[in-house]
């Protein structure tokens, strides 16, 4: 009788174990809803380590890539569904808004008629306004809220030090383009509204700057719109959907960049047009895995397609990392400590750390959620300890939240210099060091 | 036999019954230690609303109150333990640093020789840098750290339209000053290593901007280097321990100030320091529970007990909102919005939303976490209302994340005025609506 209590026990152990199975299952299911995602946001390094990282993900995660084939549309939860917007189908051509034509005339008269409010801040510098932001909801990983409130910390330094202002967006502006063609409406409403705003920077909130003392090449950038992380040759050539990364860049506030995100958009809405436009990039494109279209495929699809129209004020930057993967660069910060200064912003002390595929917000990622967090608070570290040595104080280590004074204290504070000039910029010293 | 079975479930859900208790006795002794904090930051809002709050909380649980009287210090865990400094006896004064005593005029000579970082934007707007921030480590309470990424957002915003830089801390840049003591040597440390800044901003991180046209009447603080919400009689006259809040207040850039830190910060120090000195301020202020120095307490008996050498340079306002608690705000938004305009900063239309005693970070406040929750989300979604109708968008009702519409869509954005006038400051606009 004592084995039937057992059997009870085994019973209920049997049933917790289909329970188990069964969330394992919907687990499953949801990594790859989410990879789609994940890939297809695709943001990577340079072209070498891009392959090899593609290669191991899809040599090491075959199943994985399969799981692209054919997924069904993750299903709105219950709450959701009322809001949703019904699937466009594909003979309704999606428009971000009305069309706008004569915008460089209205935006140059509103500049002239407020002259308290320049475009440019000095001859060369732009008035940039960086844009970020993160779901209204909080994140289904519950620590990655606290990653995305030290990548706004981190942005929030950079952009004080660089007289950049910050625009934190939690809306999600129009249903239809959830997801990574969110930032399209965003962009669109903020370069209307902030005709003062000569360059819009777009950067995810998975990336940190871990170069505060980088100032931007902003007269490199005078002949051009639009300013990705990227390759010439990666792109027109190969037609590589990796060829740039969308996930920082800048916009030049103009009619040019508002006829960009018309042609940019058409891709975006959910549904039938977004995995139908999918099949397309991946046909067009090289080494696109199968699955719905993404910004940054479209981006590289429209400079392929569209090459003539669009490329002459489009400039691909390699010479620093606006956008770099941190595969490659997290476990480099101690040597770049050694050998190198703040202020280079490519491979030596890079100004963006970019955790391509961590999804620290979301339930899974494409690599150990333990290894990306621990990645993450090495590179906000490695960030932050530039803006506290303006204060005589460092981590005391890359891996500790904790810090220690590297500096006495003085009773004449403003003899002190700090090391990288971060403390009262002026663009000249910062520009000294990033040359 | 089969009542074996069932004793033996019995027996599980007795033990689990047990394993409960012993949870339930840890987190009410976890809730006592946190309360003394969260009692010790005290910060309400007006007179009259203090009082009945207090008396609740202290007649609805007095065994709260009783369990003010004596409680341990806090074990560090191990982790933190090789880092915690030795407790400081009480015949070892403590100093935020090396004393300065020429601070204007050193100050004024660097302000002299950089013209390009003035101190005052306008001939009456100060450089203004708001300081806020939150712990180095995750909160305890998951959800918490979304919030917190809410309440920067939000506050993000209020400085953009008002021009007002951040300094967000993560940093415990002295482990003795841990708790509501750790803004103090953060705030010497930034007026000393900003000397362009003219007056500092400190806002706790639970406090949000729910009147983004708000502009502060600068004018008025000219004669003064310290603004605090507060009311003279309930400070000078009752010595009442609320009658002045330390959760957003104003600090001018200046040798006084620097003085005044130096004269706050004795009873800061952890272990018998802040408890010795908790026991003098019970005794001289009015209604104060036992419990260990909190900045607050410790910034009425200053003014109290040297009133002569502080307060005519302090200005305690009452006039609108710089603090506002949130228990006698947050259920009138609707009325609000019902009857009047952003703008006012006062009970029409609060400049500051403060969530005293919510602690959404820690595990446990004063107040049901939901409804703290629920009344953070309506504060955000009241304030962030203010920053969409810029763009033409609001939330579908304050308890919603999601937005809609609110505007149709133009080819002459530049023709639309938001009804703030908060789209391009021109700081009369804001002011015409703050009078």
């Amino acid at each position: 009788m004592l084995e039937r209590c057992i059997g009870e026990r085994r019973l209920r152990q049997i049933q917790r174990g289909v329970q188990n199975m069964k969330l394992t299952f919907l687990c499953l299911l949801l990594t790859l809803l989410v990879l789609r995602g994940t890939i297809g946001a695709g943001k990577y390094g340079t072209p070498q380590q891009d392959f090899i990282e593609l290669r191991q993900r899809f040599i090491s995660h075959p199943h994985r890539a399969l799981a692209e084939q054919n997924q069904p549309e993750p299903k709105p939860k219950k709450s959701d569904k009322d809001d949703e917007p019904p699937l466009r189908s594909l003979n309704d051509p999606y428009s971000l808004g009305p069309k706008i034509s004569d915008w460089d005339s209205q935006r140059a008269d509103w500049i002239r008629r407020h002259p308290e409010r320049p475009n440019f801040l000095t001859k060369t510098k732009p008035r940039v306004l960086l844009v970020t932001g993160s779901s209204p909801k909080p994140c289904e990983n519950p620590v990655g809220d606290h990653y995305l409130l030290k990548s706004i910390k981190n942005k929030i330094d950079y952009c004080r030090v660089h007289n950049i202002e910050i625009f934190y967006n939690m809306a999600l502006l129009d249903a239809e383009m959830a997801g990574f063609w969110a930032k399209l409406p965003l962009i669109r409403a903020l370069l209307l509204a902030h005709p003062e705003v000569e360059f819009l920077w777009w950067m995810d909130s998975d990336a940190m700057f871990t170069d505060m003392a980088f100032e931007l090449p902003w007269e490199r950038y005078a002949p051009y719109n639009l300013v990705m992380h990227g390759w010439d040759e990666m792109v027109y050539k190969d037609k590589n959907w990796i060829g740039l990364n969308t996930g920082s860049f800048l916009l030049r506030n103009c009619q040019w960049s508002l006829d960009l995100l018309d042609a940019w958009a058409p891709m975006g809405p959910k549904g039938p047009v977004r995995t139908e436009a999918g099949k397309i990039l991946t046909k067009t494109l090289k080494d696109r895995p199968v699955f719905e279209a993404d910004d940054q495929s479209a981006m590289v699809y429209l400079l392929v397609t569209q090459k003539e129209k669009w490329a002459n004020k489009v400039y691909l930057e390699s010479a620093y990392y606006l956008h770099g993967y941190w595969g490659i660069l997290v476990d480099r910060y101690e040597e770049m400590i050694e050998n190198y200064h703040p202020g280079l912003g490519d491979h030596r002390w890079p100004l963006v750390t970019h955790f391509v595929g961590c999804k620290p917000c979301g339930k899974f990622g494409d690599y150990p959620v333990e290894r990306c967090l621990k990645q993450m608070d090495r590179a906000f570290n490695f960030g932050d300890n530039q803006i506290l040595q303006m204060y005589g104080f460092t981590h005391k280590s890359l891996a500790s939240r904790r810090v220690r004074r590297v500096r006495n204290e003085t009773s004449n504070p403003l003899e002190v210099k700090d090391e990288l000039g971060l403390l009262h910029p002026d663009f000249k010293a910062v520009q000294h060091h990033a040359s």
